[in-house]
């Protein structure tokens, strides 16, 4: 089992960053070659999923969580804190934080257009997040 | 690798339990000083997730499944069993069964923020939750 | 640790096929009697998830996915490539690609209802879907 830790910053809520080749530097850095590598964002307004990462696509996953998570309603959390994040917790409970890929041959076997993505869910940007990763096998 | 199960009775539809220190429990009792911690809630009413454990987020996030899955529209399910908990299923199997959470020294690597949640979705109280636990490292 | 693939053919978006059987077989034929089976589905446009496989159930799932990606918006991803599966991806990056699952005494750990169910949710049907199995142990 090998363990590191990924630190990306990000800059304004809704963005979504490709960290598919870091993850596979920490594979390849960790030598394991047949197996799986864990990955787990460590904080309550970002999340992990795997997406094709094109611009459009983005958007539109973007646009899909504000139906359920919308920026002109009140949310109980702003009302306790007001910070106004509460959109934030619901998306990132809901997409969750942790994701798992299988590796072969030193390398992610994600399909040909499957990239794995952060989401900055928060509204306050210039974030730093770290995804904790951990390959077994 | 060290297996347990943990039983958590619920009260209500919505309620949603923090588990973190149960699953803490679990981890230091198997002695397991490194690696990842598996958690699967055996039902297909319920799920799993990570939030901060605040009452306000709780509620904003039992309302933003509402939106996929309202309480007043009909549902394919109900009409076929007649037992009304439709939109259960629906939320359990957006949210989903599994999460997985690394381990370090000892102890879970969350977030400042980050609690360990069991979402209750069924419409009937009182019921007996199995989450399964595998730490393996 | 093990490793096989299940290949899926689908017919029509929306279909949504319990590969439970498939995976018990893989497991059993594995021969790890102990451990966990990760799930991991190689498309940006299909999904993973535990769900009771009754008729109603997958219909009202399908009407809640479509309140996030409706038929009848448009999608950016749409506009700039003009295949009309934007839908397909915002679903598939909420629903997530991978999904693991107990294993003790070479059974899956399910609930008594919950099977292991491939979403396919691309809008051209007759799809080949590649899962990719690692029971580790």
């Amino acid at each position: 089992m090998y363990r590191n830790e990924l630190r990306v910053t990000t800059a304004r809520e809704g963005e979504i960053i490709n960290i598919t080749e870091d993850v596979q530097n920490v594979v390849s850095a960790g030598g394991i070659r047949d197996g799986l590598v864990h990955l787990f964002v460590q904080h309550s307004t970002a999340a992990l999923t795997t997406i094709e990462y094109e611009k459009g696509v983005l958007a539109d996953l973007q646009r899909a969580l504000s139906v359920i998570a919308p920026d002109d309603i009140p949310f109980a959390h702003n009302t306790k804190w007001g910070n106004g994040n509460g959109r934030s917790h619901v998306k990132a409970a809901l997409v969750g934080p942790d994701l798992t890929v299988p590796v072969a041959d030193g390398e992610l076997l994600l399909g040909t257009w499957q990239q794995i993505a952060l989401l900055e869910l928060d509204i306050h940007g210039g974030r730093n997040r770290t995804v904790v990763v951990t390959v077994s096998g």
